[in-house]
């Protein structure tokens, strides 16, 4: 079977000087994968038509679908619309569903229209206009000979619900595609290289249609298998032989955020967890509250950035932090405790510890407690302030995850 | 002058699942602009031969500085280095100097050296190897003709290093390059096309090698001017005069984020700030000590998530709750009247609100304190759980920042 790709091409200045990242193509791939379409390139080009021409004739060259984001709005800088008019010979005309859309969304939020909105609801005359509910600016669709060439809105979430609520489906009925089928298994502990090495003979079991990938995180590495025409049987098989290589530091067998997983843990026990995080400043209850329905279980958190809070809010013993300072195994073990205590929860974690780039590795102490148990593990972090609050994070949340499982 | 033009390949399978999201591209962009170097495309192919040397040969038509990053770590679907290697007919040499490095890497990790990490040290005898210190797998650079292909790690504190103490200064040696001035201009409160409107005139104004580009962030617009072989006095005439135009709806005249304007403030005069979060779940937190040095003034935060942490750990009184709910203006006031007490400082934030995705737009109260005002804003939030995070976040840093300078 032929395998259909597409190529993603962004458009826009602010991604190659480096002021925007662009989140659109990772979003992208992760719909069309399901549905048997391979991204094959992604490229960013600047607010200039041509290259943006050039992309298109390249892109044409590698795929048979060209998603285009960004350019749409209705600003002098945005040129996808003129451009692609000129590149598929279409004269402009006005869209009535898109103008009385254009001006209900201007009346529903109590703004005047102006004179640069009406044009959003010019279309050319020769695409399909892919009406976009959230938004003022119109996908638009070209099909050329056996390819389908489809702008969006550089907007995140309009881009979503156009590719969510057409684009899909679209594709889907033009397309015969193959399966491919991914399967991640995440682990924490180990590094790369060592797991790589663990891995060598398993590698040369593997069948051409079937690849290994490591991705390293910071305190994580996420494997994964990808299958191409190959069963969900044949996979699984494979990808239990790897869980049982690698089950002392096994995380969780797909790809799913730790948070998400110690809401699940908690949900199932129907148990509540309360934070104290010093160092992380707030990292860990935003990366726990980011998870839908969290307030069923998260009570809450207290970030205690100076001694003076951590004493006063959370009543951390002053003896405690003078004699063992605030960066300890005691002063984290009373802070879970007190966490506990404070917020009336099933389950509390605690972080104290340095950040900062320093000449030596930096010490970071996290407890853990429940109603009968508290420890507190230690763990030491190389890199500077970003890095080591990202690899702070993931530990700790991997050893909550951890501490809930070994104290039900 | 000729301009030097880059072209940025990014390389792996994981770019083209959606399963990491490139931020390498947007930072070595950040780099390389101020040396007068633009990026003309950024391209991600997977771990593929034939894609890879495709692009290699497609970018080389593009620009004269071709920088890869991605695949040269040291397990087996690390391609970059054998398809280099056949690609410039080199023979791998091992390299002593690097392998004592990676030797004297694992030992100071008091980690066992494998076969694979042996690899690293094997370079292609015909390229500049870029020595790297702070990881084991070394930047390759290969010189043809008047073009630079240079292979960087994909691991972005690697990259960054490799970039920072080698590949800027070879760059700057090797080509005369024109030079770029950005200017970027920060509002909030207006959305763009309604700034567009206001800009048509000045847009008008615009001599040809001076380009204005828009923005949008959620919360934010950033205006970014950029100049091309211009002084910085053309470039900040004009940059003047939008601030000027523009001067009700102004946040910052350079790209620097609220908490860092935040702390900025703070600093200047001394005072110390605590947040009370609730929706926001930390993430005000975790934004203001992303600051270095933030602990100078931020005492700390609460994340008072469910009913009883308000009432208990921040002393909300119930009877405000029961009668004006948890999301209400009185709520919002007691909140950071609260937090100011508890953290004994001088100025506090407070946010209540929903969120969650609704059937109607969604209601955030906003409090700010101090020890003699305290007033509350309340915004709509239409989006979903996520963009109505960052939302959030961004209005109510850029409130707060509102009312530190008007409450001195």
């Amino acid at each position: 079977m032929e395998n259909i790709y597409c190529s993603i091409i962004t458009i826009g200045d602010e991604l190659l000087i480096g002021q925007t990242i662009d989140t659109n193509s990772a979003w992208i791939a992760q719909q069309l994968n399901p549905i048997g379409v391979q991204v094959k390139r992604r490229v960013a080009v600047g607010d200039n038509k041509e290259d943006i021409i050039n992309a298109l004739n390249e892109e044409q060259k590698h795929s048979k679908i060209i998603l285009l984001t960004g350019g749409l709005g209705p600003t002098n800088d945005d040129l996808t619309k003129p451009i692609l008019c000129d590149y598929f010979e279409s004269t402009l005309v006005m869209n009535e569903a898109v103008l009385k859309h254009v001006t209900s969304f201007f009346e529903r939020r109590k703004r005047p229209m102006l004179a640069i909105n009406n044009n959003q609801a010019l279309v050319p005359n020769n695409c399909v206009v892919l009406f976009n509910e959230v938004g003022t600016a119109p996908g638009l669709l070209f099909e050329k000979d056996d390819k389908l060439i489809i702008a969006l809105p550089g907007v995140p979430f309009e881009m979503q619900y156009l590719v969510s609520t057409r684009v899909l489906s679209i594709i889907s009925k033009k397309y015969i595609t193959p399966n491919f089928i991914h399967r991640t298994l995440i682990t924490a502990g180990e590094g790369e290289s060592f797991v790589a090495n663990r891995l060598i003979e398993f590698e040369k079991t593997l069948p051409q249609n079937i690849k290994l990938a490591y991705l390293p995180k910071l305190g994580l590495l996420k494997l994964r298998l990808t299958g191409t025409e190959t069963s969900a049987a044949e996979i699984d098989e494979y990808f239990n032989t790897l869980k049982s290589i690698l089950a002392n530091i096994f995380v969780a067998d797909q790809d799913i955020e730790l948070e998400a997983q110690i809401g699940i843990l908690l949900n199932e026990k129907n148990k509540t967890l309360s934070v104290a995080e010093s160092c992380t400043g707030g990292h860990i209850a935003a990366k726990i509250t980011s998870i839908k329905g969290s307030s069923l279980y998260f009570k809450g958190g207290i970030v205690p950035y100076s001694i003076e809070s951590k004493e006063n809010m959370l009543g951390v013993n002053t003896h405690t932090i003078e004699t063992t300072t605030v960066v300890s195994e005691a002063t984290a073990l009373e802070m879970a405790q007190n966490c506990l205590q404070k917020f009336n929860t099933d389950y509390a974690l605690s972080i104290t510890g340095y950040l900062e780039k320093n000449d030596h590795e930096n010490q970071v102490w996290i407890a853990f407690a429940n109603k009968s148990t508290c420890i507190a593990k230690m763990i030491t972090v190389p890199y500077d302030r970003e890095k080591n609050t990202v690899l702070t994070v993931n530990s700790a949340l991997n050893l909550l995850r951890l501490f809930i499982i070994e104290n039900p």
